[in-house]
Formats: C-alpha cells, structure tokens, sequence
C-alpha cells in the first residue's frame, strides 16, 4: 500500500507492506486524514519519529475479526493504544499510560496512508449525515473538550484564546459552542474574522487585558509569554502546544501571581462527535485543500506555508 | 533609627530617620526578623531593590493612634498593603491588588530595623506563651498553608517536596501538621534528618517516583525540572521559589502529561498562627543564629553560607 514516510525532516511518499491486523484490531480504509501543527512538529524534530504519520482521519472499516459488526462502518478513532494492564488503563485512561503507542506518534503507524490499523475499542462510528471533511475533525475538537474537562468555565468567566491558527480556532468554535465568547488573538485579520464567525471575540471588544483563563494554542514558543501577559492573578493558562524544545518562561511571575498552568492534550471523541452531529459546528471552512496521497509532499509544502489553516490528504487517490 | 540598608547588592547598617506612622499605621517595635530566600535574592537583583528590607517579624506595638487597644501588645503582620479600592481589595485579597506596597519588598520599609510601621488592619497578635524565635516563622508558614488553600490533598494523595532548605522544612512542617507525610528530597543528610524530624519520609521509603503533588521549593533554577521528573501524569507541581530571571522549562512535558503547575505566594496567618499556638509546631529548630542588628552584615554572611537555615535578626540591640 501507499504511504506518506517521514524521515530526517523529509517527506516523501512510498510503498509499505500491507497492515497486519492484530486480533483485537480493525484494519480501516482512510478517506480522509488531516494534517496537524504536531505533524509539522515532528518533521522538524519534535519526538525523533520516523515513519508513518497521521492522526487525525476518517475510514471505512475493511476488516474487524473479533467483532465483524464493525465491517462497512465508517469510524474515526482514538489513537492513544495503552497497554491495557496498568492502573490508567485500568481507568480507561489510555492516554496516560506509560507504555502507550500513539497512532502515527510514536510505535504505530499513522493514517496518512490508504489503510491504517486500530485497536477495535478506539474506534467511533461517525453520526449518519456528517460528511468526511467534518468528521476528520473529531480529533482535534475532542483535544479543545479536553479544556472543558479539566476547568471549570462559568458563563461569567472571562475567557482567551491565544493562537489564531487551526487549533485555535477549533478551540474558539468548541467553546462557543459550549456556550462562552472567548477573546481571540492573532495575528491574522482574516483568521481573526474567522474567529468571529465562530462565535469569538475581537480583543477591542472585550475591555481589558486581564483574563480569568487564557488558552495558549499559537505553537510557538513565544506563546506562553503572550498568554501570562494576558492572565490576571490567579487565572489559568491552559497550554496546548508541543514544541520540540525547551521554552524560557517566567515563572516568577507565576509564583507571584498564582496563576494555574495546565497542560492539555487528548480529549473525549464522544463529546466531539456528539457535537459534530448536532449539524451546528462547521470546522470544514477551515479546509483549504485536499491533496490526493500521491501529492502528499505538496500537501505538506501547503500545510507549512505562513498563516496555512487545513490541509487534508484523501488517500483513496 | 538603626536600620539594615540594601542598595546594588550590598548590606550595610545605617541611621534612618525615624519612621513617621499614618493615620492608619501601627508604629512596631521590632525584636526578632527573619532573613528569607527572598531577601538574598533581593541582594542577586531580584525586583530591582533598594531600601530596608525585612518581611517575617515579630515585634510590640509602640503607637496605634486610631486603634489604642493595639498599643503595648505582642504582634506580627501581613506584609501585603492593598489600596483599599480595587476588587481585590474589596474582597480582602490585598496580596493580589496590582497597586500593592509590600512590607520590605516594594514601596514600604521592611523590618530590618528597630522599628517598622504597618497598616493596623495587617496587624495579627501573637498567642500568649508563644516565644518570638517561633512566632517569627508566622510568614513562611503562611505561606506554606497557602498550599492547602490551593489544592486539594487527600489521605491518599502522594506528596514530595523537592527542596530540603528552611522554606522546603517549613513546608514539610506543615503538611505533616496538617495529617501528610511529604517525601522530601534534598542535597544535605543533616537537613534531610530534620525533614524526617517534622514528619517527612525519606525518599527511599516511599516506593516510586510519580507523586501526585510534587512542592517544588528548591529556591533554584533546576528545581522547575526536578519536580517535573517526579510527578506524575496529571499530577500537580506547586512553584513557590522566586528568581530574578525566567526559567528553561519543558513546556511539551507539561502538556503532553496534562500536568499543573500551581504558582503560590503568601498565605493566611490565622491559620499559621493558630498552628503555632498549638504547640505540636517547632520552627525555632530551624534557627541557626540570632544576630544583633549591629552585625547584620555579618547575619547575611551566615545567611547566604551554602546550607545555611535561619539566621534571625534582634533589632533590640
């Protein structure tokens, strides 16, 4: 089969041997897969990985020994595979647990190929009407309702989001949908109006500079700065963005102003597919191509350009 | 009056005119003060001071023209002093009012010197029975009760503290007081015998590495890291050292593990006081010297020695 291969900062596209399904896996035909600011991060060096990416997709399911119902079944799935015996896992908390594969990040190859193979207890069945290029969403608004898991937003509660790139916006779209007006801020005029068809706000329209939360998804390492600038004592900075390198922050000023940093990853597809479905979200304006897998490097060459927002491969071509 | 004086990184002792108390001022006569972290990273450069510094102290109250009852009575004090009109103030948070004096630290004189005035609302009196060289530990016990005010630690909630100098043994003190028993990792057995003294297990009894709250109180640069390592995946790291200069921290750690990091300042002295008060405390272990005002040149030496724990000041002669 055909695969996109990353290796030494390089992209390019070859051909790998079919997956081997595992007893316990699903093996999925992927129609459509997106490409994430963390896929950028690792062909800049972020984890050292070499391989097969793709994390974010969309499929038919093809085989599924164990529990065949799933055949002809279009899923999404989870992508943190934990080792099943630890007490994470034990709680349901794959991504926690410390043996863990990561589909496409590390010890499991990704979905930016035609097929990809999954445990069957991380897959999804995608709602009846919900198009590919909305569901191939599902990973990344599951990790912005990982935020409205870990604090506590109140309908009073000022809220900021820092970062107008494809995350950033998704996290603006979540919590509007959620029913809060975060304060976005960019660097984009034309994100920032994306911004606010999603429901964000426009920083002159919110009043002041201190916010009770601040969400940190620029993926930068200049954006922790931007956020503590924009936090008031005892607020939180929720941090989203994975760098390969080690970031310079003041945490003087944390300790000073006892403000909360919380780190936040995956989240719940339930949630995100829930919502989805509920036909209110739009996260497909924010494609702005689908490269066959054949074009793959030029996807990648899009996906990296300045102010990019989505790129997705179709890898059935 | 007499007076210890930083400017540009030196220590000396100097004549001071005498302190002119307002309206709503207590005017304190000094007899013991303690030199904190804080106060040797003023003389590094931290906060850019200059002035008479000073912020953990006992003393008796000489004048309180507005509130008369105070006067002749043992006392020790907040050192925030809010403006009294933002919502900070409003709500009795003055630590966090952004236009804050500081006792000792910003736009106030501090308790290095044979008399200092505070606001009466700051003023808390001291338990009957309770000696000075105790009572003076009410601030840096404070402040290892804001802790608890901030998070939320269980019977069964696996606690380190990484830091075994007198603000990580205060610590380690009061989270053994308040039922815990802390794991305390540090670089000196004598101190490390003092931890297991107030209550703290040493690291080899504590099994593993992955505590669910990690006190990183290490007044260093590295203890960021140190207590990354030992954390645990969604557990909570609480930053309580301060330093002129930011800080390389691990960002990616912390989101990919969804780890808190909590900043924590000053806290509340009722609870420090009356903890005090009880007797089952003995902070007064910790002091390694009471040094007249005379030789505080002399008290800062001892002070900044590699390992040194308290070094008191007696303003009194």
């Amino acid at each position: 089969v055909k695969a996109v291969w990353f290796a030494d900062g390089a992209v390019e596209v070859r051909d790998v041997p079919d997956p081997a399904p595992d007893s316990g896996d699903a093996l999925v035909r992927v129609t459509r897969a997106g490409i994430c600011g963390t896929d950028l991060a690792l062909l800049e060096g972020y984890a050292d990985f070499s391989g097969i990416p793709g994390h974010e997709f969309v499929g038919v399911v093809e085989q599924c020994p164990n529990e065949p119902d799933w055949e002809g079944r279009r899923v999404t799935a989870e992508i943190n595979v934990g080792c099943g015996r630890c007490s994470w896992c034990e709680r349901g908390v794959r991504e926690h647990c410390e043996a863990r594969a990561v589909v496409g990040l590390r010890g499991r190859p990704g979905a930016f190929a035609s097929h990809v193979t999954v445990p069957v207890a991380n897959l999804h069945p995608i709602p009846d009407g919900l198009e590919d290029d909305q569901a191939v969403f599902a990973e990344p608004m599951a990790a912005a309702f990982e935020i409205l898991e870990q604090i506590n937003i109140e309908p009073a509660t000022r809220v900021a989001v820092v970062g107008d790139g494809k995350l950033g916006l998704v996290i603006t779209m979540v919590l509007s949908f959620a029913g809060h007006r975060p304060t976005v801020f960019g660097r984009h005029s034309g994100k920032l109006e994306l911004a606010s068809h999603f429901g964000g706000l426009q920083p002159g329209d919110s009043g002041n500079d201190a916010f009770d939360v601040v969400i940190e998804a620029t993926g930068r390492s200049s954006g922790i700065a931007d956020a503590l600038r924009r936090v008031r004592p005892r607020g939180t900075v929720v941090l989203k963005t994975t760098l390969p390198q080690s970031v310079d922050v003041d945490l003087t000023r944390v300790v000073v102003d006892e403000i909360r940093l919380v780190g936040s990853r995956c989240g719940p597809f339930p949630r995100a597919l829930e919502a989805l479905g509920s036909g209110r979200l739009e996260p497909k304006v924010l494609v702005e191509g689908v490269y066959p897998l054949s074009r793959a490097v030029d996807a990648f060459e899009h996906a990296r350009s300045p102010g990019a927002l989505k790129v997705l491969l179709d890898p059935s071509r």
